[in-house]
């Protein structure tokens, strides 16, 4: 029974069909009838006229997003483990041409306006110092915590107060809304964010991201880099199509309220004894030891060691609650 | 009736299903059991062994093999009307990290041993000059010519002979080997092609190319690479599953032969005056007055105009055959 | 006796002695006396406010200016004979991040209106085909060919009508402004110049060039992006100071007309039938048999041989008159 | 009187002697009689055959060698103080292409054998991290100690075991030599140093650095790499000019002891209580109020605040020792 990632999960019925739909009508390169709804799509979302783009994978939405925020010679402030420092393989490197990643301390892989202050401090504003140009968050973040939309309006306002562009890493930005409650608009456009890389693949679809710009003259030669890139898909209505059946009905939200009751159940089970973190979206970090973890191990349960005594589980949106309920027994039982 | 773009074309059946397939078994990032077995397959067909990895797009398959062989300060021979060069909006200076194309010409976009044997000559080994590092080369061509094995031997004899890696665009490799009827070892390592990209997309896929290897140990850091640039899926899998259905039963042959019908049908109602190229895939080039091309355009043909008095047509696996005729009839009527 | 680069010659006593006398007061990094005097030195010589900076190499400056005018994903235009495009080693593509250069063909390596006009006509405005974004111009020519105000003007009006900032290599600037014998505004920002490198190193100088943005505030990241070249010398008060003697008096002009004097002469003696352009600055290509060539060298006169029967003579600002007489002598005995 | 930065000093007689010495012969293009002496100057000083580049800059000196040892897509662990960090304005991600600095704590910014591993223990091996490349270490180092030859040799093994390539940036390499007495072989490849800067111009030269590999085999692609950032200078004699004067008779040494010595004079002085630091080259981290600083300042010292009561004396190859006195006895009467 899987609980290792939400990556493994399946794609949604509903994308499926909506690729088969695709297929019935002729049309072309980037300019095709459902491409062109993403704007419309995103905008209702948010209720603000924003640009929206299909990318295939989120290393690739965020790192677009971020080379319109800072420059070759410039830095991104990030939490230290956020993913597009740990994860990806050096793609903020590559997409700014040479950027920096500044690395900030701090719980659960938060960032607070403290460190971001701090590290804006520590910079001579001279030409031998790399200049902060932007700070990227991550909501959820890496360890499952959720932002509240005061706190990225909090974080928004150091960023302006220094100049930094402010991007999110949305890969699990619909665990966050499901979670909070907020008003999507409320984490991200109203409380400051820029940029941000809206998450489907963890959460149902299958090769398909949204790269959200708040305010669409600052897309610019987004569309050109991604063409560069090689993220341009000649079929790219493919991609649109998983997206807008995502949006459909808020299916996105539907199945992050799924993935994140799967965690909360299980956060029941663990107590708060053993969790790390509070669980404030899909990701459980469990305090266990190695006989401990590897005894539900055993029981069929795949999940990660995170750690010396420590379980990383993850739920997904078509996680089966049998399953789940099972894991939640073993878990009471140690 | 569709004939502006293979692009435009559906995707297989056979690649639908696939999908739906894949969708029905658990498994993780990029250690699926369909990427798994891409290396295999390839290896068969190519009878030997290669490494081969999945990219979503021909512009990211062809940028990451040349970023293996050649290095940020060396140069890239092409055709000047080679798809890098011309639209692939600098994703090789990208990927590369700077590398120039150097640019050759030549008929019907096709790259001859005088004209490498010239860019070589003009060039002084100092540092002061970027030294050619690889040739690059597309089979089908841009203007839908075929070369046969020994013009690709040929052309790596000249290549070796400089020290110059050898790449192989196969966005129409399909067609090429419709066309030729070669072993497709014989148009491709066989003649000395190091690195390829083999082209599903424009044949009846979705949006997987397949990277090749024909040294699997040249293929290097390029898994690396590809995480690096964004372009690792965390679904994977249904990026294999495609290449799989389309290697099955040699589809990917059956429809480029589709295909390549089409543009003979067409190749022979237009006749030798009006063709600008001999027909050797999917692709025609067709000499019409302006006034001659609207009147085809609006008996419904949809296709572009290529420059002063020419068009061009493009066949794809589906095209139905009775538009052709109809198309065909259209042009002998002119 | 030398004759094959200005490059060999000796730096001028007013420079070494501007070294001597800069080295007696003590300063910093940048923000010494001479380096902040440079602006001011040019805005004089300019007769309008620029932005002046020192940079060690003529290729640093071109790519740093050039770095200001065209983004990663866009293309310079430029002759196909450009010291940027045949003599920098792919500096261009460094410093750009991958920017591609368009190449332009024409009589002695000059930039026409035409060749630019059809560069942009070629391009598709759309995200596949890299856009042009820059025009550079080198005066004088690698070929030793100067242009007149009213050409540079023209290419700017041209330059501007299509959306590309306008660069001059002015590696021999002096030699252009000396031939011309026209105001160096007339040649540059009153004939819609941006950017310019002007020369010193070829000039008499030892290893310092000018870098100038004709609107101060287009300067923008380039002290920032110096030093991210390394470029910034901690100790470069003594760049500044080579650049400060050169301008004084003039000598810079004076330099260059000694080396445009010796190039007439010989010149002169080969006479319009042996020249393969027009000597406009401080170079010669002349028609000659590889005997002829041979005797010549024979006779103590160093030079390069220049493709077939042809060979470049490059004068220099310490020319020695007796020796130039020589060799126009033994050009004309031939 | 002048303690703020070795930059500021002077440039030697000697060195300026050499420049004029250079100015009388005649030669070309980095084929020059100086620059071909340099190979075999530091070979004889290192008692090994190396290869040896002249650079204007130690920002070059020390990207340019880092490019050799670390691939764009991988990491260089260095100092979170160390030079490349924090003064370079992002050159190291310039000049490999977007690598990343992987920052190790440490006292006085040294690095440590125990951090080095520590920072290879956390990195999976797989594509979503980057890989560690290269080490790079500074010595002296950023706050004025001095590694011994058995801390650099342990370096190296940790460094090799793990595949890390290892670079010396030696910008005060000569200080560091001067005061461990140390053979600079034990202190560079003997102890597995694979490329080191030599730094010139804080220790009495204008504007040049050496490049040094110790298998003269692994500069690869070096020349070029240099030429193509824009620092090979035509006259590159005059910067080997520079670099041979200095090796003449020792000259580096005696420079390095003469600043050493100041800064023993004014360590004495202050007292291992005022110490932040032992006192291992030319640079002191000095406990004082703010009030205590701005006394002594207003004696007519320059110097640096450091901190909340630190400050920072930099003592350079010609420091007056009358003024050193002066300065010691000032802080003694504290």
């Amino acid at each position: 029974m899987r609980f290792f990632s939400d990556n493994a999960a399946a794609v949604c019925p509903q994308v499926l069909e909506a690729l088969v739909e695709a297929n019935r009508v002729d049309t072309a390169y980037d300019g095709d009838q459902w491409s062109e709804r993403l704007d419309g799509a995103f905008s209702d979302l948010f209720g603000k006229p924003v640009r929206a783009l299909w990318v295939a994978t989120g290393t690739a939405a965020n790192c677009l997003g971020l080379a319109t925020l800072c420059p070759p010679q410039g830095a991104i402030l990030c939490h230290e483990m956020a993913h597009i420092e740990v994860d990806e393989a050096g793609a903020p490197g590559f997409f700014t041409h040479g950027a920096k990643l500044s690395l900030l301390p701090g719980y659960g892989a938060k960032v607070t306006t403290e460190t971001v202050e701090q590290a804006c401090a520590r910079v001579r504003n001279d030409v031998h110092q790399v200049q902060p140009a932007a700070l990227s968050i991550t909501n959820a973040t890496e360890y499952g915590l959720s932002y509240r939309p005061e706190e990225v309006a909090a974080l928004s306002d150091v960023a302006k107060r220094h100049g930094l562009g402010f991007h999110l890493d949305g890969a699990r930005f619909a665990n966050a809304v499901a979670f909070t409650g907020a008003d999507p608009a409320d984490l991200t456009w109203r409380a400051g964010v820029d940029v941000m890389s809206f998450g489907f693949v963890k959460n149902g679809g299958m090769n398909a991201e949204a790269l959200i710009f708040f305010d669409p003259d600052k897309a610019g030669e987004v569309p050109r880099l991604r063409k560069r890139a090689g993220h341009l898909q000649s079929k790219g209505r493919y991609l649109a199509a998983q997206i807008l059946a995502m949006l459909e009905d808020d299916l996105w939200l539907a199945n992050a309220r799924a993935a994140n009751a799967a965690a909360t159940a299980l956060a029941d089970a663990a107590g708060p004894e053993r969790l790390v973190y509070p669980v404030e979206a899909n990701e459980l970090f469990v305090r266990m030891t190695a006989a401990e973890a590897a005894a539900i191990q055993a029981q069929g349960f795949d999940f990660y060691d995170w750690g010396p005594d420590e379980v990383r589980l993850v739920t997904s949106w078509d996680q089966d609650m049998a399953a789940v309920e099972q894991l939640a027994a073993a878990i009471r039982a140690l």
